[in-house]
């Protein structure tokens, strides 16, 4: 099979670049001595985990309990969802618990932090609990100085719980432009975390898990003293959003979207592709940086620089209309044409796909690995 | 089962509301005489078609072939496939059509109708084909004067093809504010399918099908004469987006995505759900109305108006982040209390679910049926 021979739109992963990705975030986090826990919300492929885990301490993450369920039929042994948990998801984390896999979950509320506590014990489990502080991005968590970290502790200090640690996201590290924001805010993730570990021993409590990270700060951090493990997923794909902020070059975007040319106006140099809304996802996330990519920025079947800067301008349902700066070579664009898109956002492109065709630089499918979507 | 019992993020359907919406179109196209094949690209449903066709000519229309492959495999036999046609994607047309359904493709292109031709003999079918005129929605199509309409009629006029008509989608309906402008769209997209017919016909080609429409052009045309069937889709679930263009009512809106709160920042009067940018898709239609609703308006359990007009602000892969113009009753809204989402843009946040859990008003869980999403 080849990717001329593949239906379309359907999802292209290139095996060389997601292995370069995975050294350079090894290499960046092991010089540290800390643990790599890859968040697979990214990937949510079971080959992609083996590859993503080999070497490294064996933990992942996961952003769903379809995930959680799906890296636990697969073997993987510890899985932190580092989504907070509300008591009606318990049911299910104590039954993958039952099958042999430890599923750290998250709290940044007193009142769950008891309800994990009184289900653990009427569901015959110790749930492992991480408290969720916020070192910025003002989404999920507490301050690491917030009263509540210590009242949190002393519910889960109970038969049922088990508290395990701490965990932060700085994902406000996706809103830096420079190396020294991305280390600025690596810094802050680092003191929020190891601020509220600290707090948690000084009143006695165990906290052996102290887990931060983010795709920028994981790989740009300069110092993680105090931190146990980093948390990252989008860099084992890469996308044009990352290469925007520097977390990986252009060249080393391992995912992209095979496409089929349905239309031509070359009187208006543009053309025409079956891969729109769905198929590329409607992120626009490069709008606020420096090169906006429109829907994505579009390469040719062997996923090379072609047809100038082009981009997808738009995206309707299934249709994506090609726009380029410079004039378009229209001779070499005839109707079922391929092209490659690169992503906008790798982790919302890929989720609408269940399956990655696998190449390896050229244009040969040597593999084709499962994704597990939904919740 | 109630909607209490489902794992979050779920997609929930309001049957009546479905029904009310399908009724309104379906008068609305009938006052004109003129078929109506809905489009299923939104619904994706078996159940949710055969609804949509009850009483109507039974044409439907698709936007990718594994819709055509499964609406074929549950009985639907006229299938019109309007995403322009590539000659990599004839063989399984003509698989669906040695199966029974006659699928019909479109394209704007001389010489992917003679493509179309010459493989409609190498297949030993006669594919059924529409020319796509643009009437103004600059996606894909020709003009209706354009000298490419005869050129591909010709193509089209061996064995192999048979010219069944033309096609015309008003999309550019969408950026209407106010009904005059919807109506003005309406009657230009009529022109444009009916000179192009007729530009057909006075050439001798036979022109049967005349098919046109979008979901607001179908709903507020005032005349369509010549036409032959209209064609709409988003019009079934309606959503926000179309309820700021004048589509539907807020309260009209059949689909949201039931979400569960996994956490409260009292002191900036937010909260955090488990439906995000996977959950709710990243559409901002709405971004350019009189009504930003972020990524999706917030309601209670029951899809009723509650707090106040809080919105989804931000949304990262699993969590969005809710916030609302007056204070919120946190009391109310502890960690795992339920809220419905209702979507920007229906057709993209379906996209994300397998299935729908259909309710009645209520909160009981009436049927389950299931989508047909990918490629």
């Amino acid at each position: 099979m080849r990717l001329s021979d593949l239906p379309t739109p359907c999802l292209v992963l290139d095996r060389g670049r997601l292995e370069h990705n995975l050294a350079v975030m090894s290499q960046a986090v092991r010089r540290h001595g800390v643990a790599l826990r890859p968040h697979l919300k990214t990937a949510k492929s079971a080959e992609i985990g083996r590859m993503a885990v080999a070497g490294e301490a064996g933990g992942v993450t996961v952003s769903t309990l379809a995930e959680a369920r799906y890296f636990a039929a697969n073997g993987f042994k510890d899985i932190l969802y580092a989504v907070g948990i509300v008591p009606a998801k318990l049911a299910e984390v104590a039954r993958l618990m039952a099958g042999g896999a430890v599923v750290h979950i998250i709290t940044d509320d007193p009142a769950t932090a008891r309800a994990i506590a009184a289900q653990g014990v009427a569901l015959g489990v110790s749930f492992s609990v991480l408290v969720e502080i916020d070192c910025g991005e003002a989404r999920g968590g507490i301050p690491a100085g917030s009263p509540a970290l210590l009242d949190i502790a002393r519910m889960l200090a109970a038969p049922g719980a088990t508290l395990s640690g701490i965990m932060t996201h700085a994902g406000h590290s996706y809103a830096c432009r420079d190396l020294a924001a991305v280390q600025a805010v690596a810094e802050a993730e680092r003191v929020a975390a190891v601020t509220a570990a600290e707090r948690l021993r000084a009143e006695g409590f165990a906290c052996p898990i102290v887990s931060a990270g983010s795709t920028p700060t994981a790989l740009h951090g300069t110092n993680w003293q105090g931190v146990t493990e980093l948390r990252a997923g989008v860099y084992m794909f890469g996308d044009l959003f990352q290469a925007e902020i520097g977390s990986n070059a252009l060249e080393d975007i391992a995912l992209s979207v095979l496409s089929s040319v349905i239309g031509r106006r070359a009187e208006e140099n543009r053309f025409l592709i079956d891969a729109g809304a769905l198929a590329l996802s409607k992120d626009r996330s490069t709008e606020a940086t420096p090169h906006d990519r429109g829907f994505g920025l579009v390469r040719d079947l062997l996923g090379r620089p072609a047809y100038g800067e082009a981009k997808v301008l738009r995206a309707n349902q299934e249709h994506g209309i090609v726009a380029a700066a410079g004039p378009l070579d229209f001779a070499g664009l005839p109707i079922g044409a391929r092209v490659r898109v690169l992503p906008n956002h790798a982790c919302l492109t890929a989720a609408a796909y269940d399956r990655y065709h696998v190449v390896d630089g050229g244009d040969e499918i040597v593999a084709v690995w499962e994704r597990v979507n939904g919740w």
